[in-house]
């Protein structure tokens, strides 16, 4: 698929999943796409983990407790090492995202559907911390994300975003000469 | 060019850059991949402004004085509002993140170079504070990275990552079974 396609047709997909099973080669891919996104100083602060196995998925939709992605019969959690790129600045949240963004895109060329879940899992009940434990994770890293991978059974439907003219503009704010 | 190849030749490009002009059409497309870009709670926290000016180039630049993408017959500056999504969350870095990756595909994918260059303005020295009041943006925005666009005059360079089995494995951490 053209990479402007993939950037058009990339939406949060929270419908059902049929139950055909994603190829490790496509889950591979999808990953290598993830980890070919730049990182602030090089620092790789992301890492991944797809699970296709039907008991651990089970285990981590248990935890989840959520429809989005649940019938999704593949899944791909992001983890972050929190770490320092230079002085006192950080940039995991620019890795994963940039790393995300990728992944989403391979998975929309891939013929598949997706959706960033981050806040539903990083809240005060710290679901990541437990979908984490299921999976081994060590504490110096957060599991941060899951993006639920298959086909989609349902339409897929779009968000509506402000018009153009009111986020972009050519030599200055506001159109400086739109 | 397809999406799978845009990610893997996509790289920070520091070098030098051709005088050949950007195609306002090519800007517009740029601009439009990074708005299509998802939003924690669609709050489209991210704007964009082109500049092809070459006497708004020029002071810009001058604000800037770094050699990355000082010869770049374009730019894209990217603006931030640092705006709550719910209770005391916010994903504005997400946002602009996720933006700025789907901009560097479109840019490769029409056949540019650029690099994200965001630490550098945004630093104690506030230069992007001084690139935002050049271009009349309000004291709500944030201007917080710079992508330089134009066509790569030096050998595009690649930057050495770890290798995929150190960053990524099947059903569990470290490779539950890889």
């Amino acid at each position: 698929m053209d990479v402007m396609e993939a950037i058009w047709q990339r939406t949060s997909y929270r419908g059902l999943y049929q139950d055909t099973p994603v190829p490790r080669e496509d889950l591979e891919t999808i990953m290598k796409a993830g980890l070919a996104a730049p990182s602030g100083c090089n620092k790789q602060t992301t890492s991944l983990i797809a699970v296709d196995d039907p008991e651990l998925l089970r285990q981590l939709k248990a935890v989840i407790d959520s429809p989005v992605g649940h019938t999704a019969p593949a899944m791909i959690l992001v983890l972050t090492e929190r770490i320092i790129a230079y002085d006192d600045r950080t940039y995991y949240i620019h890795d994963y995202s940039a790393a995300i963004e990728n992944m989403l895109l391979a998975i929309v060329g891939l013929g598949y559907q997706s959706c960033w879940v981050e806040g539903h899992i990083t809240g005060e009940d710290r679901i990541g911390r437990q979908m984490a434990d299921i999976l081994g994770v060590p504490q110096d890293r957060d599991l941060i994300c899951y993006l639920p991978v298959g086909v989609a059974a349902e339409p897929v439907k779009r968000v509506r975003k402000r018009p153009f003219e009111q986020r972009a503009w050519f030599n200055g704010f506001g159109g400086g000469e739109r």
